[in-house]
């Protein structure tokens, strides 16, 4: 019910928010963030640590191995970063991602930076958390088809990895399994985030970091409410909703056969619900939707005013609502590329 | 005719160091030290330029984007770095590689790291240089699978590449081209060497760097005559032979399908002649062969030491001689993961 909630509260906050926006088309920037505030929440310089358990450099350092490390996957060829690639925004630009066997994934994939600061995870929020999502591409069949037996045995082949999770996990008496992988995969995880982008700078109290067409874009985006969903941290990655909320999607942008959050539930009242995605870094991370069959972000915002909303948006609206999406580009992670613990003659071979 | 004229020089080499060898079962360093400076080099902290060329800070950090980046693939989901990975060794430790729509590769991957010190690339020698071979998988249809005019025309979409050409290439009126593409990631694999291995440190002056059993393998490696083929900086990597140049290998290790370097000169004489490898960093770098059908190093050395010598070495000596190849791992290279440039609405789709 969360997201009805929230809906209510949003659709409040549209109602007063658009009195203020109607008195001026160039919103003064110390006015909108006043408004801005309430919705949106800057990137921290930090993310907190998931479930409130503790992060260590040493679980950090072990899951940016695990990260990029191909021998998770049966074929030795895919690691998480294959398609949530640090050098790509988190994503693969592709509108499915190749999986083992040359197999295309079900879903685009989404971005990995900041999918820290979401409550739910998967297009069809089925994972809790990070933890819980990595488990998921690991024994895919479609994606890196392992299995927790699999990855188990390869690590413990591993003398590198061995040590590695003796020392990130102490005290444990096999610290080598499936969940400590996952654990610190999502550790690592945490760490990519990408504070500082323009628009942070402006919620922060810079009057010059958004050019007026951005600050006109934002306002757009609060009046036409599109915060009805894509609000906080992340500008969504909160709630469950129907992709079609007022009018059907044309079948090119939501095929018949993915029913979104019904598979997981087994209700037929959530056909097609899908999780909203999260708008940070969005000019990055085309192409667009779960189907990945948008690689215009003007066309996915004119798609959502339609289907979302009920609005034919005009074409300088979407202009100026890109140009404020733009301004979620933050300060990329920079990762070094961890050297791999070598394999052993016992481990495991790519299959 | 290069390979004739090392192979009798190190002949005579080995016969003068066998008189050397013979008078103690555990060497002394200094003078073990003495001989191996005559057949060995120390890998430079620097690389030299290729062809004398030189390289700047701009055309290594263009070429570390381009090295890392899946969109000079058909597919855009296979990088340089899918298969000569920097995190394991310059390699992917598969038998053979997958490439596009999931083919297989027609042989193991070579490691990139130190590739700069040999003087032939590929198995079968078909490049002069790292500029050459960049080309190869590019284009391949089982490994990336592109064109040069798909690469080229992908780059020029993408503006942050047209950029770093240009400050690349100055002075170029089209820089953005499939040759300098092949010249920057040439450049940044150039800093892709490992130095100050234990053997790098034990042939600068040091006594203590290699243990006894690893200095006795040594000179076993010099006196069996594995040093005829695999002398020089990377031990390896300068001339070609026949694989089986005094016994017939087993079809597990040399498949009779692949006649190596033959079906680059069309020459009969030269069916199954392969490149020397290098043995930096081997025990990084399984399976081994151009096959890639050995997982186990000492299997490797004891059909080197039949097929290519002629002698059956004993576990023993098979084992010094695996101690002295592990004194090859070197200092692995800190990378950067690049953050690559956006695409734009232009740039070709995957396929």
């Amino acid at each position: 019910m969360k997201r009805i909630t929230i809906s209510i509260v949003c659709a409040g906050m549209v109602m007063a928010v658009s009195g203020v926006m109607a008195q001026s088309s160039a919103p003064r920037p110390a006015e909108l963030r006043e408004i801005a505030k309430h919705i949106f929440q800057p990137i921290p310089e930090q993310a907190p640590a998931p479930r409130g358990e503790s992060i260590t450099e040493a679980h950090i350092e072990l899951g940016r191995k695990l990260y990029f490390d191909p021998r998770l996957s049966r074929s030795q060829s895919i690691s998480c970063n294959s398609c949530h690639n640090v050098g790509t925004a988190g994503v693969d630009n592709a509108p499915k991602s190749i999986g083992y066997g040359w197999q295309l994934g079900g879903r685009n994939s989404p971005t990995v930076f900041n999918a820290v600061f979401n409550s739910i995870q998967f297009w069809d929020g089925r994972a809790p958390d990070l933890k819980e999502q990595a488990k998921g591409p690991l024994v895919n069949p479609v994606e890196m088809n392992s299995t927790p037996e699999l990855v188990e045995s390869t690590l413990r082949s591993i003398p590198g990895y061995v040590e590695a999770f003796k020392h990130a996990f102490p005290g444990e008496t096999q610290p080598v399994t499936f969940e400590n992988t996952a654990r610190a995969i999502e550790a690592f995880e945490t760490t990519l985030i990408t504070p500082n982008s323009r628009f942070d700078q402006f919620l922060k109290g810079s009057d010059t970091a958004m050019r007026p067409e951005e600050l006109q874009g934002l306002s757009l985006f609060i009046e036409k409410g599109c915060i009805t969903c894509h609000s906080g941290v992340n500008l969504g990655g909160q709630t469950i909703f129907p992709f079609g909320l007022v009018n059907k999607p044309d079948v090119k942008y939501l095929p018949l056969e993915d029913k979104g959050r019904s598979e997981v539930t087994q209700n037929p009242e959530e056909d097609y619900f899908f999780r909203v995605p999260q708008l940070r870094n969005v000019a990055l991370t085309a192409p667009y939707f779960h189907s990945g069959q948008v690689w215009d972000l003007k066309e996915a915002v004119a798609v959502m005013g339609n289907v979302q909303l009920g609005q034919t948006l005009s074409e300088g609206e979407v202009h100026s609502i890109v140009k404020f999406l733009d301004t979620l580009t933050g300060d990329q992670p920079r990762v070094v590329h961890p050297i791999l613990p070598p394999g052993t003659i016992s481990t495991p071979r790519p299959h």
